[in-house]
């Protein structure tokens, strides 16, 4: 068991947690919100898959379904305990897109695409699943209002490119453009940093 | 033109007139309509096939499209007097997603894919396509709401992996899954049952 | 640089520019803007290349994502002149859609599935890339209640496959049936041609 893949479970159990507090919101039943959960912590990676014609990871390792059955549980035992874990859940969910982000990246170099693509890629694999979950439940996708959650992404895809011509170890370009990712978000959310708002209050629909 | 042939058809033309009824009650045009229809019918599968890698059925046998721009004429024809036949449409239509869980979980046993996801392509199989259905109609998934129907696939798919231990031929163990998803769903409907409610009254959003 | 890559790229950015002027209605961030812009053009091509398992151009030509990047960016700033070349804008569009119509059902013949098929592949090409854009912006497709759009795709679609029985050169079938999207969907426009209302007012819902 190495870090990435106890990072990447803790991803997956902060996104599915994600989806399922979405989810209840919505009052969906049980089964809705254990699908929310899987669409939110799997949908940004199965798109990915699905563009890149590469076999879906979950589909052949059932690890994930049972983390996303674990954090479906708990979050609907636990729904009103859940703001009290309101930070870990943020720093583990900031983790996961970092992770995301990186193996987006590094399956479309695998896969001989182009750095932007790759960039494109790693930034759907950290933040499609949200966008699904939103479009499920009827809600204009989060991230296409408030960015930074993208905009960290991107940034961080970025670097992993640049960082590639130096000649640092592989685990070191991977920490540093990952930490990347987490290290925006964090000072994001921590400064209320968002993209520049282009409208006037005039233009309100 | 076996058994399963007609109740296929059968299916497809229950989908398809229930996706026909929900965009006539948004107010779609006729070829909104027809699409509706189609996505209804041939949604889930689709996207089993896409997630599996495997050829897109309806897009080689035109058969499919067929019954369904039938079933969109039918429906638009009659649309006021579907009321009248309602009961057989139920009948059909639980048939069909008794058999399209069943055919489903066969393709993921095809496949090789573990028991779990092969229920999972099964319940997809006979529910997505009213998930893009209603995501289209911009409503949050009636899948997500109430869903014996979904419990109903599960239920039925994990009845099929049971009986493979025992030494049934083929035909049967598919008359007995195919026959308890329809049974749970007829069951459910007439006695009202559905998944617990896990929302307290004072959480309505 | 020939007429059809030309054709193609201004397609292209009327798209593009039509998806971020949505987005705006919508007051999306620039963000948001962007991946909308992206996906109402090039949202119809990818969902037909997946469905027929052929390579997603966008992913290896990066010309296509700097277009819109560009149109994004033009659509931005001018935002509130956009008016003013309102009919530029149609008339690209419409090009667009004529000749996203003709890729598409070549795609399809070249991949060997029946007319009907090839003629859904075009007109999905066309059309598809709006629906996408509608649904993310929580709008039911457009195209699903004023679509007089989808009707010249598939009008176009027929034509072409008419034309494929004569002697004519490929050009000449491609101009003519291109021409026809763009003609019907002009007259549409211009005398204000839609599908038959089904609907009489008191089924409102």
């Amino acid at each position: 068991m190495d870090v990435t893949f106890i990072i990447d479970i803790l991803g997956t159990l902060a996104f599915a947690i994600s989806g399922a507090l979405t989810a209840m919101k919505k009052q969906l039943d049980p089964f809705g919100i254990f699908i929310i959960a899987i669409v939110t912590a799997l949908g940004g990676g199965t798109l990915r898959d699905l563009l890149i014609d590469a076999p879906i990871v979950w589909m052949r390792d059932l690890t994930y379904i049972y983390v996303i059955g674990v954090a479906t549980l708990l979050a609907v035992i636990f729904r009103e305990r859940l703001n009290y874990i309101r930070k870990s859940l943020f720093l583990f969910d900031t983790i996961g897109i970092g992770l995301y982000t990186i193996i987006g990246v590094e399956k479309g170099i695998e896969a001989d695409f182009p750095p932007l693509i790759c960039i494109a890629l790693g930034t759907m694999s950290a933040c499609f699943g949200g966008v699904i979950r939103d479009i499920l439940c009827t809600e204009i996708p989060i991230i296409f209002r408030k960015n930074v959650y993208a905009t960290a992404c991107i940034l961080g895809g970025a670097v992993y490119f640049v960082l590639l011509y130096t000649k640092l170890p592989n685990v070191a370009i991977v920490a540093i453009s990952g930490g990347t990712v987490v290290l925006i978000r964090i000072l994001a959310v921590t400064f209320n940093i968002s993209l520049p708002n282009i409208y006037k209050k005039e233009i309100v629909k």
